[in-house]
């Protein structure tokens, strides 16, 4: 790699850096608890956030949707009621923080709660841009197989809560428990990890209840 | 963005598609047809080259294996005798072709056949790198959910043939096959689409007629 390229690439780094502790501060002031949601593309990303969206029906909750284009996922959570905005990256493969900051300003955030931003459905870049959020969320389905830790490690190291999603496929995939657990083990010891299936809603109670959690502490 | 970072951008894919013109002449001169296969995490990728190489018994088959980390996919491919070479990006997204050229000159190529190149998990960044390739095969499962040509067009846009993966799943995911089959059409006109079962081996006779057929026509 030319000097030229990492130079640009770390002030672009920086730069997010800088943008998104602004933006953790937008969030901070209006008491919103902001949640980057990371996974694969067709992980279980939208279906989980309104699952734990309607587990938290006690809390106002808002969405950003990053999709690259289209808006499907935006008129879902807009037919349920919830506060979303639709955030289309025509091309790049994250969101990275200047695009969620503008994104975010277009939310009332009126009331304290919390707020899901549903980053680009890609396993690995995402997880290298802070976007202004409390904790990062990794959304993983039995169905990609229970090798992605190894693969994919950086994701696994960075999330602080993970939802292994799609559990009712697991006898028809040969998801492996053991090898997965031991791989998100090497490289995270403290998240918290839920099975959860969004066709029944199974598991999402008690994810809910975490995030709930989580959102005391950052407050306290 | 700035034009510092457009034009090192620039920089970078003119000198991809440079080397990309090379190394598809290194292919060409050894009667090698290079197929860059590009999925999500966990679309079965792997299982749907192994599957694809049993199916052509009578042609010889090389595999370069891109990942992030780990070689469990390398390890698995040479158990089954297959000439593979792995390639780890530690961090990049995608293949690019000074990767790919630098791992194709450490495999034999010794006899003319097909090149399987598994490129880096990830529906978003591998479609812009051109890697030597004569055809970009996407793979795409149904546990993915029937909107991913919506949502990443790109990589729908510029293959020349898919495979829908994990059919056996269909039923429990609720895949609707008119919304998927709409959108790959809006995209792509000419790829031919084979709905494939890796487990049991189901649609993948005539996929590999079809990269047989490919592949001689490349070489009239």
């Amino acid at each position: 790699m030319s000097n030229e390229r990492i130079d640009v690439t770390k002030n672009i780094y920086d730069e997010n850096d800088r943008i998104a502790a602004e933006t953790r501060q937008v969030f901070d002031q209006k008491s919103v608890f902001a949640v980057n949601v990371m996974g694969a593309p067709g992980a279980g990303k939208t279906s989980s956030i309104i699952q734990l969206i309607n587990n938290l029906p006690q809390i106002r909750s808002y969405v950003l949707e990053g999709d690259i284009e289209s808006d499907i996922d935006t008129v879902k959570m807009k037919s349920l009621g919830i506060e979303t905005r639709q955030i289309n990256t025509y091309g790049a493969c994250h969101l990275d923080a200047p695009t969620v900051l503008k994104a975010a300003t277009d939310l009332s955030l009126a009331e304290p709660g919390l707020l899901f931003i549903e980053n680009i459905g890609n396993l690995v870049c995402p997880a290298e841009f802070m976007i202004g959020e409390h904790i990062k969320l990794l959304i993983c389905s039995v169905a990609e197989g229970s090798d992605k830790p190894y693969k994919y490690p950086l994701a696994f190291e960075k999330a602080q809560m993970i939802l292994l999603t799609k559990i009712d496929l697991k006898s028809y995939v040969d998801f492996d428990d053991a090898f997965f657990g031991k791989g998100v083990q090497a490289l995270n010891k403290t998240a918290a990890v839920f099975e959860v299936n969004a066709r029944t809603g199974d598991g999402f109670a008690a994810a809910a209840r975490h995030i709930e959690e989580l959102a005391r502490r950052a407050r306290s």
